[in-house]
């Protein structure tokens, strides 16, 4: 540990606790290593993700944005997993000790944490080209975490929310033609993902297999498909779309944008009660978009249950 | 996950599992996260390190040494928890896919990590300047962690090996003038570090405090004493020396120089027999190398028992 990393600790990050709970904690920041305990009949559910400067976040992204997103990304791998986020370790790499950038970076990331009670446990902090590592865990009970591998041949296919927003946000903060009203609601969902906690939450015990989408709503849901050797059969119709005028663009990035953190999820028929029960009390639209079927791959349909070609959707094209 | 993430993943990462312990982890590489259980008594210990390139380690070190030392760091922080390590993740950032990198960085990787039989749980493959980053998770019975807080005024300090040999390995490799056999150690030592895992889970029950030396053995000594709140004195004559010629250098280079990964442990007098039969059954030699005192700070006595200055020891120079 350098003096640099000393003091970085010290006056940011060792503050960013929000439970207090020595019981879960015996140790956190200061140490060779954290200490964790785990209640009786849990799991942890560990995931880790890297965001890099230029490739993850345009290079003029706030550090508040940059703060909240490296957190959000990883809620909401835990919010697929229907896991409740508990602690966090840190890694980042800075070119300098910029003061006002530092700040800034750790009331975003705070600011995200505070809202789920997170606490900061340890991390590690280095020159270097920027560069955020974020380790997350939560719990959940025993056996129930939900998997990309359980879909089962006549689930129905449901996604909250819209997909294509973010990558919208992305082609409008690259043209830096920001300042439009719709244009901020587009950035603001590429820089400040919602992860899907609470939804993920409430289908433990009631969807079959789940997964956030970060690559983008078709190369996610052929992710489930080959996890559970089997086929996803979307209808074209039934995906919501972001709200731009051309609709042939809305289609391509709902299909092929990423980086929305939305979640799709498979619901079996006898489950389907559970789910509109869920969906009622829901602040998030949640929308059947297809269904779980026996051929391999991923296809798309019509209002003519049609097979498209997923090449009309600039499948590859966004594919980051 | 991108296509890049995705075949790196499966090529490479997805073979280092060594325990195929499904009882302790339920789901490992593949899904949104890792999920991995506890048993019961025992505390989860986790430590994380990033390493970047130019920073962390010479520009020119192979893919195979920076995959060993990616993972030997780590090791070091568990060992000295004393924990018995179970578990890691691993974010990569790379520049671009090069497959024999790939494959050298994972057989350093590998050749560590089945030695302590841990498996690779998850991670997160991406673009960008080359840095590693690995979360290592390791098992100790509740409540026995060695920390760096609990030196006890009159504890004897110990030393396991010997310090400096990397800060020379580091100068030898930055003027390019290795060759000699000697060089060959001294190098070796910088980028093979041998975590002192076994000494580690030796010394639980038996020492007060323990951290491992990264930042030197000065600058480790003062985080026990400041974490202790108490002060170290270090009997100079007692500090084992690297083998170069220089006597002075040696010192220098023993007591300032980083990255060596030998610990330092604190032992109370009634533990004092439960050592001796440590350093009897060891193959490292462990060196008393001074006492915890109650004035604050750190301190170097000569063999008249009288304080050096420390920036006799270029203590500032070699800090990172």
């Amino acid at each position: 540990m350098s003096l640099l990393e000393f003091d970085v600790i010290q006056k940011y990050f060792s503050k960013i606790t929000n439970t207090n709970n020595n019981a879960d904690i015996p140790l956190a920041i200061g140490d060779d290593a954290a200490i964790v305990s785990l209640p009786e009949n849990k799991e942890l559910v560990i995931c880790t993700d890297t965001l890099n400067d230029g490739i993850h976040f345009p290079i003029d992204t706030s550090a508040y944005n940059i703060g909240y997103k490296a957190l959000a990304v990883n809620l909401s791998d835990i919010a697929a997993m229907g896991a409740t986020p508990k602690w966090f370790t840190l890694n980042v790499s800075l070119p300098s000790v910029n003061n006002t950038w530092l700040q800034d970076f750790t009331k975003g990331l705070a600011d995200l944490s505070s809202q789920y009670k997170l606490d900061l446990i340890g991390g590690d902090t280095t020159r270097g080209p920027l560069s955020i590592t974020i380790t997350l865990a939560g719990h959940i009970n025993k056996g129930q975490a939900l998997t990309r591998s359980c879909a089962g041949i006549g689930d129905k296919i449901y996604l909250s929310g819209c997909t294509g927003d973010a990558a919208i946000g992305l082609a409008t903060s690259l043209t830096n033609v920001i300042g439009d009203t719709a244009d901020d609601y587009f950035v603001n969902r590429l820089n400040k993902p919602t992860a899907r906690v609470e939804l993920g939450l409430s289908l433990v015990g009631v969807a079959n297999a789940c997964i956030d989408i970060s690559d983008g709503l078709l190369a996610d849901a052929l992710h489930i498909a080959n996890a559970s050797q089997c086929g996803i059969q979307l209808n074209l119709e039934s995906i919501p779309l972001p709200k731009i005028s051309n609709k042939e663009q809305a289609r391509q990035y709902a299909l092929s944008g990423g980086d929305d953190y939305e979640l799709i999820f498979t619901v079996s028929k006898n489950k389907q009660q559970a789910l509109d029960n869920i969906i009622k009390k829901s602040e998030l639209t949640i929308t059947c978009i297809g269904e779980v079927v026996e051929k391999k791959g991923i296809e798309v349909l019509d209002k003519n249950k049609k097979s498209i070609q997923l090449s009309m959707f600039g499948y590859e094209h966004f594919k980051q």
